[in-house]
């Protein structure tokens, strides 16, 4: 059966997105048909205006809508504390009740020999500017603990070894509800070396 | 962090798709967000365009460009069979090559009390009187094997038993890869029921 265009083109679009097979994407196609146009049309706006109001923060570089973003623009935060993430989704589970009440530099991707991603490609440049010229206390280095993250956080480090402003990884071990039994030996190696006194 | 609006209401919208998540939609609309504009516009334009030069088929509810589909148009195919599916998807199933040469009628939807779906809201009336206006053979029922499906396929049956047409139901048994050992008992009942010699 010869699909019309607007249906083939609707579903070639969403098949692009990470996750979204051909089957789901079909799917997902013939699930918007039944919805009312006024509906398709809240979803497509929504997508094509996604960037319209947004820019980069000037002093963290996290996505915002104003030229100093909510986070840098507040007050009652401890601006001492820079804690270094990849992603802006990074920011926003950081940004549960209670985890850290510093500020963040966004690096927008790590260090990825492999996908031609080099230092100059992120915004470390822009956070060692930031470090020296502010009165920052601690760096926090929150990059994944993978290939990428350790040695983006380990370049960080080195570039700002000169200084002598406390820099920090986040811990790793066994996240809550976790196994030991299924634990990696990486990580339990890394569960014994930093553990910690009652 | 109080996420940017365009972020938030982009997040809102792919949520209501089935099957995606909030987590699902943040992570599609941070990948969006690193996209060019010009690829924004393409998928919003794709979603919103989608519905704008389709209809029904005059004779099988289909979905089609056309007034009369593709299917319906094709003087190579048997006229005289009408397979009765559910939604244009299953179509899409039954179209892959040597499955089926006959036509097709849509039903878009099954008959669900619990959903408050009545056979009014489906094209039942019309698939009876195109049936029984025209020179048809068979009517194969081809909904899925569940309770909506059985009972929609029996309605359709008994409205139809005043006629001379043959009416059958697609056969229920073990699909081609599957294991007897993890299949259900109805369907094994089926499958011994439905058994064929060589």
């Amino acid at each position: 059966m010869k699909l019309p265009y607007s249906i083939n083109l609707a579903i070639d679009e969403l098949n692009k997105l990470p996750g979204i097979g051909i089957k789901t994407a079909q799917r997902l196609v013939f699930y918007l048909l039944q919805k009312k146009q006024v509906s398709l049309d809240t979803l497509g706006d929504a997508i094509k205006n996604l960037k319209k109001d947004l820019v980069y923060c000037k002093k963290c570089e996290n996505i915002s809508e104003t030229d100093i973003c909510s986070i840098c623009s507040d007050d009652t935060r401890d601006h001492s504390i820079i804690c270094v993430v990849s992603d802006p989704l990074d920011v926003i589970a950081l940004e549960k009740p209670d985890v850290y009440k510093g500020v963040y530099h966004v690096l927008h991707g790590l260090i990825s020999p492999i996908e031609g991603v080099s230092p100059a490609d992120l915004t470390i440049d822009k956070l060692i500017e930031r470090v020296k010229k502010n009165d920052i206390k601690e760096v926090i280095m929150a990059t994944n603990p993978t290939m990428e993250g350790e040695s983006t956080a380990i370049y960080i480090q080195k570039k700002l070894s000169d200084t002598k402003i406390k820099i920090t990884r986040i811990a790793q071990g066994i996240p809550v509800g976790g196994d030991i039994e299924y634990a990696d030996e990486i990580t339990l190696k890394n569960a014994i070396k930093g553990r910690v006194s009652y």
